[in-house]
């Protein structure tokens, strides 16, 4: 017996559900997880169901025999094995997230692989060899820019990458990868969003007197911090924290928050709808 | 069209969904809510379903057809309309949960009507009367407790109530009477669950130092403070707060987990399990 | 025996502390709490002291007796005996705030007076005068609002206002009001701050997919929005979350923060630093 | 110009604050930081103070001038430099904690210096020694368990141990080297306190159904899982976590505790009072 599931979201109508759960019976699935989310605003169903069942099935048979329903309903859908997600990470000087992702990886609950860690900084690279990660070192400047961006395209490539994490990459990619890379690349953002716009949040955090703290995990659009909010944490501060110790904690809401959306995300329980996400944790 | 919701719980098996969806897509009911939790460590299913349609239905006719399919399956289910759940509200001298129950059912949000509020002290008439709300003295002493639960038993079949609200209510319940109102009385503890015991607990907490206060909403069972847990709410505090400070922070806590509790029980959304509940949110 | 508490704030310089305590001990008085923060990024020393001692003293008289040292420190300072700061609310038509200022007053845990309640719509009049608190209708339109602002300060005169607090306040203050206000005018703000700027946040929450709600207290500055952050609160919600439920959840938040806030600025806790707060809990 | 730190701890009476104030006035220093709490409750003043001033001082030297100061109100009281505290941890086969203070000791956030790692299995070596630090392997059996703690004792010396921290440590501790190690050893405890007794904490809040799992920081004390509270922390849950997905969230919460505890242990921040603690963040 293996397990399987199927996430999908297409426009709300009657015999949706009925249709899921007599493809899957008829086929001897046994259904173990079933969320599903009516978005009576957008008007958009969204179902994440996962079955097990013969072995003899595989996601690429599966969405074949089930395209006619999903073109009868103009779904969105797709189907996953346990087959874990290969995870490409992309790492500046700040090493907080990255070093939280390679532990969780090695106790065995981030729920997918990290294949290759790449940075435009050495400062890492005995860290991530260390865990028996292949670590790249990609400068980048304002010439090289281009080609930086066009050979992390093939790395995603040739290391049949499914999710690029930026765990403090503190590059701005360009619009065109941001398109490329569209639902497959988590960023990390050091503060809420809407935030503290601009350089330097944790001075303007302490200019303003915050009270808490937070980090938000979000899917990468072309426009900056942007994107689809997946995860979100927050800690409480005072007075006392000036930039250096608001940043401390706001990294460790940094770490929680990244490492909560990568596993979701890697367990397919994150359904992208336009500008927001639904999250069937 | 009329709005129904289904819950239901039983044994795993195969083909479950499947007979409730079909069961729907029969009846020509458009599902909008569906939440299910394979809990495989009970090896039961809970679930929940929102749907709609034809007015001419009512939850004792569904009740009535679905029953060959609930004796397949052996399942605990229920049926209900958008009819409000009627509430009891049982307080002593401590209001702040009270008027915050009032405030929310009067702005709409309780999801449920209070019917009547009985206490064992006048404290609070005013208020009650104050939002138009029947309030009714019901003293209690030793040689009188035995006749105040029979009372009280009366009145929740004259007032047609389906929810007993402990909010702050400082009697302890009979084991009689916690066995007739089981899984329809809530009760807020003052603190999270296990917790502090006996008498003064944030005294207790004030002891140890405690950096978090909590409350926690639960159904009532004849094991005093032992009921399935439904919501809790915790606070920061530090150590300037003493014993009056964390009885006022935890009061805040306990207003908060004590009306989502109240809500989602009124919208159907807990589901017991033995000592446990799924609350679908 | 008097309580007092003294509030000050200077430019960080050595020997001021020892000329507060000293100052203090030769008048008999015993210091019961005492807080102190040296910013030393903006080489500012905040100094909370709460004493008690003589009850021929006042206010006055202490802040006679001190001059000399705060010229000799260029402080800027305050005396208080343990007179209540008297509070005007005003309101619009969201009552939440209102609702749980009232009650916490009522209960004694506000540490300040409700002496007056504004409003420029007549919803909740009911609600305030059965918590006997005077209520006054102040509507306000393009052509009124001048003359309408006018009135409000001399209420405040003839009030002996200490403290406006505006809980959900729908006008727009003139800038010419929010600086006659200064420090002694506290706000509620229906999301994080910064947050999402203009109208319907939570469409604009819900539009992001965002997975936490919050609310921030400030005091008044002509810059809307732009004011100290005294407190903040948090609370998490999820995709099922539609504009309509996101504002239950913040409006929590809202009257959590709010209350704070105000409990805090009437046991002088608040030191206002330009546009930041120092809070000594 | 060299900081320094005062603590002490005494009975409340007139004139303390004076008295200090005015000998760390008389030797130069500049008070940095004053923080300051009296516990009307248990009568007893908590103060800490940072300064600075000549380099030619020690703690040694300063608590030698201090104490006919000390003796005259009976207080408890030490003065530290900035040296850094030196910490033995402690580990069994969890490491989430141990990495987590491994990572910001190297980072330069915990403010103390992690000297040696000690475990009864050998299993994170490689982790311990590739951060640089001597990992040494003491097994533990009924029989070989008072020599085991014999040993311990003797690194402590050996290594001028300030502060072992058990870092989810598996071994219950003697008494003797509970007391032994009084006000210098932490625990991290896998609940809030007080919360569930014996074995499996995880499996029985998932049988209760609680919707929130925390962690305390707190001091060993020859009473097992009584001592005084440091820090806690908590993070939501819900019915579809079963005991794995708690204790993972869970782990969450206790690296956060548990390292916030350290860092104020480590400097100084942290005021033992009986059963309780004050923590001058």
């Amino acid at each position: 017996s293996k397990k399987f599931v199927l996430t999908l979201s297409c426009v709300e109508r009657a015999g949706i559900v009925h249709a899921v759960t007599t493809f899957l019976f008829e086929r001897g699935f046994n259904i173990e997880e079933h969320q599903q989310f009516d978005d009576g605003l957008r008007e958009t169903l969204h179902l994440r169901t996962a079955f097990s069942g013969p072995s003899v099935n595989t996601p690429d048979g599966l969405e074949e025999e089930f395209r006619s329903i999903a073109d009868r309903f103009d779904m969105k859908f797709s189907f996953h094995d346990e087959t874990k997600q290969r995870i490409l990470v992309m790492v500046s000087k700040f090493g907080h997230c990255l070093n939280d992702l390679l532990f969780r990886w090695r106790g065995g609950s981030l729920q997918g692989d990290i294949a290759l860690v790449v940075s435009n900084h050495e400062t890492h690279r005995a860290m991530v060899e260390a865990a028996g990660v292949h670590f790249m070192y990609l400068p980048v400047t304002p010439e090289t820019k281009s080609d930086a961006e066009q050979r992390l395209l093939e790395l995603v490539d040739e290391h049949n990458i499914d999710l690029v994490v930026l765990a403090r990459y503190m590059q701005v990619l360009s619009d065109d990868l941001c398109r490329s890379l569209e639902g497959r690349a988590i960023n990390i953002h050091h503060s809420f969003l809407p935030g503290f716009k601009g350089a330097r949040p944790y001075h303007q955090a302490y200019d303003r007197g915050v009270k808490l703290v937070g980090a938000t995990a979000h899917y990468v659009t072309a426009e900056l911090d942007e994107g689809p909010i997946i995860e979100q944490e927050v800690i409480r501060v005072d007075h006392s924290y000036g930039p250096t110790a608001l940043s401390i904690v706001g990294q460790d809401a940094e770490a929680l928050a990244l490492s909560r959306a990568v596993r979701w995300h890697c367990e397919h329980r994150v359904l992208l709808d336009r500008t927001s996400t639904v999250v069937f944790r």
